[in-house]
């Protein structure tokens, strides 16, 4: 029998990981501004001090558990074409930013310290998506960003309603006609 | 000699603006974060409590300003062309909204109890823009906000820098040439 590997930095991600998901069943289960350390440390099995040390402040947690989530946990849906490949991704990134967890994750990524981040995960993703139509015209990822992540979050954010998804389609069909 | 008309109106409306006028100078003079309310009191010649009844608090106060401060003090530019217009309003929108005041301004917008005013109220200027050119075809002012003001707000709050303009007067004509 072999005794299991132990590193510190995998004792440290473990602990990490159990904090973040401590945040995010709190996050599901009440309301975000009732959310506290010694709350989050007690589901996590951690002491509140734990996490004032990695985190400073509560804020800071929740930041960073907002920019976790940034990173999505699959490859978006490969639907075999360039306009549907962005059309899933930007109706799942509609839905995701429009939802209670999504707007609190926006406002938390901007009170981080990196709110830049934001822009960088969106364009590896639509980067990726471009990556599988090599031959294919398209209008680079920063077009891309402006024209279809820039108004989902922009209504979501500063307007009555979100956007809706016929008017996505149709930007997406600008982005690529262009 | 007549003697002036008092107004209870009139008054509230003067307090409120020295109140607004405080606010500004101090924002100009001193980091956001160290501005407070006896602070502005003092400097409009009021006591808190003035402030704190009509508020309730000082990030509301903030996000009042921020509102009064969205509508623009003069038309804007008439250049002769709507496509001229346009530019002439994103860029100098981009310039403001890029300025340390401005990025405060969207956060105390965001913190307001309605951030949505703030598409009204660009929605609005762009409108009265198109409504100088009434016999030119126009793509109408939700696509304008998505296409022009959404990408400035958006590399504004989540992206290493702001829209550059030559890629705004880009987006300008994708917008007037669908």
């Amino acid at each position: 029998m072999t005794a299991p590997t132990l590193r510190p930095g995998g004792r440290s991600a473990r602990v990490q990981e159990s904090i973040h998901t401590a945040v995010r069943e709190l996050l599901e289960e009440q309301d975000r501004a009732s959310v506290t350390v010694p709350q989050i440390a007690a589901r996590a099995g951690v002491t509140p001090s734990t996490i004032y040390r990695r985190w400073g402040d509560l804020a800071a947690l929740l930041a960073d558990v907002a920019m976790a989530r940034l990173q999505p946990e699959t490859e978006s849906t490969n639907t075999g074409s360039l306009p549907g490949d962005l059309r899933a991704w930007a109706e799942q990134y509609l839905d995701e930013m429009n939802s209670e967890p999504g707007r609190g994750m926006l406002r938390d990524v901007q009170a981080s310290l990196k709110p830049a981040y934001c822009a960088t995960i969106i364009g590896g993703q639509l980067q990726a998506i471009l990556n599988r139509y090599p031959d294919q015209p398209n209008p680079g990822v920063d077009r891309l960003i402006n024209l279809i992540a820039a108004p989902i979050v922009f209504r979501i954010l500063f307007a009555e309603a979100p956007l809706e998804v016929e008017e996505l389609h149709r930007l997406i069909d600008i982005a690529l006609n262009q």
